[in-house]
């Protein structure tokens, strides 16, 4: 309770862990707050568009990334941030451990977490044949018939692993064509093991112990071992809201264009703030938690003289 | 001639071979003219702040780009641009060797150049002690004596590169106080080959065949075996005006958050665009590539409806 930080990140992925790399390259006394291994890019089994690696799983890309981070001394606590209050000049962080941290400057970098179907029973059958991540848990699914909800590139990118194993595996997407990169699509079209049915809905999940089938609104029925969801991310920015911070329509944190919010000394950067339409990419990620580092460590210095 | 591109990049630095990984996972035909070993940051002997790579150098990292973008199919021409026009749906580009191409999209990502010292005799004593590269000139200054022109971070880096060869290293700053990154002050503080001097102008340089003596404008006189001008970058947007593309003040063009300029089809990333404050770095310099590929993209989608 006594330390007080130069710098505060919540979250850590690329965008947390990049704002560490260069907050405390500007000298800022730096912590992190968030578990590595639960950010999104960790669901990515194969990452090739991040500069320098030709293919890196998201395990791997985000170890590298903590690595970097902690070379440089940035403190990484893996806790929960449960509550976030403003008092004079430092901000007062508790995290689940009910350990309590004093801050000049926080940088919010949560990312977000998957969308839910939001079908009756898909409660039930997780880990009974619905994942919402396909790097964890393709595996279990060898010689199996699947589905994956979603037309981007991250449900496309799903089909093909699992395509490397299971039996069959359908794409269910509810317009006409698939939003993914046009050159994912050509390997989709050219797989055998693939079959994509536009303008699917899922209406419900059916299975006595484990997932034996779904119905879609259509009528239509399909058997199916599992169901991976991968219909996007929601942000979740609670304690932004504790903060007095302003949130888009979507949910988005809204920035200006050096990562600085409404709220004095709060920063935030990755996928949870800007814009729905803003490129979402490892290296978008990693580009404002830099620019974010950048802009606390101005407001530091600014406030010194 | 015959062949026409989807999407033509200006500039093989960080921004451009980024664009071309992205335009070509977006099943773009994608061609790239620049010479990645001219890139800015090739100067860059050791570059500790681009995420996943705790040291590297910047000869290496842009090596690791361009492999990565020529994996992806990129076409890269080591040749440069002299001059580009508007010519219906097309724009034709025509190099250095006289080569014609015809491309749907123009990504300038020309990045800029090293400012100069503007003294008498500068360009007199251009490799015979004036340079403008530590890492390509840093070894023929074993045992020497030299100085650094600039306070920021490529300046305080070039000292630190110098000081372990070098006998003696003067920074020449002309404000009172260094702007680089805290962590590279204490660097230059604790280390004893170097030696600060504020306030400090070049009047001019003395020498008969070499470098011999430097003459600052309150008289002072050092002698030094080199000179190393750090004293920043400037666009060089002369393709841009060609296309009629708007610039600010200082030189660099102007973008929309999506990296789209004025000029329908024609985007920029990197060091050429962008307000003076931005952050120039290679984090996001990349970034940037990847938001003007996916732009040039959605413009060419848009255009086939």
């Amino acid at each position: 309770m006594n330390k007080a930080y130069d710098c505060l990140i919540i979250g850590a992925g690329p965008a947390g862990l990049t704002a560490g790399i260069y907050a405390t390259r500007y000298a800022l006394k730096t912590i992190i707050i968030g578990k590595p291994f639960e950010s999104i890019i960790t669901h990515a089994w194969n990452v090739e568009n991040y500069p320098g690696f030709k293919e890196i799983s998201g395990m791997d890309l985000i170890e590298r990334f903590k690595e970097h981070a902690r070379h440089f001394g940035v403190e990484l606590v893996e806790e929960e941030v449960v509550s976030a209050e403003k008092n004079n000049e430092f901000f007062l962080i508790t995290t689940d451990a009910n350990k309590k941290i004093k801050t000049k400057t926080i940088i919010l970098a949560m990312g977000s977490v998957p969308r839910k179907l939001n079908v009756p029973n898909e409660e039930d059958f997780i880990g009974k044949g619905v994942s919402y991540c396909a790097t964890c848990d393709a595996p279990f699914f060898k010689d199996k018939v699947v589905a994956v909800v979603g037309g981007s590139d991250s449900a496309v990118m799903t089909a093909l692993l699992l395509s490397q194993k299971s039996k069959k595996v359908y794409i269910l997407y509810r317009r006409e064509k698939l939003r993914a990169h046009p050159i994912e699509i050509k390997k989709v079209n050219s797989n055998e093991k693939i079959e994509v049915v536009y303008n699917a809905q899922i209406k419900k999940l059916v299975g006595r112990d484990v997932l034996e089938k779904i119905e879609l609104t259509n009528g239509e029925e399909l058997s199916v071992d599992g169901v991976f969801v991968e219909i996007g991310h929601v942000p979740n920015p609670v304690i932004a809201k504790n903060l007095g911070v302003k949130i888009n329509e979507q949910g988005f944190i809204i920035v200006d264009e050096h990562m600085r919010t409404n709220i004095e000394r709060v920063y935030s950067a990755g996928d949870i703030c800007g814009t729905k339409e803003k490129l979402r990419q490892v290296i978008t990620a990693a580009a404002e938690g830099a620019k974010a580092a950048r802009s606390a460590y101005e407001d530091i210095e600014k406030n010194k003289k």
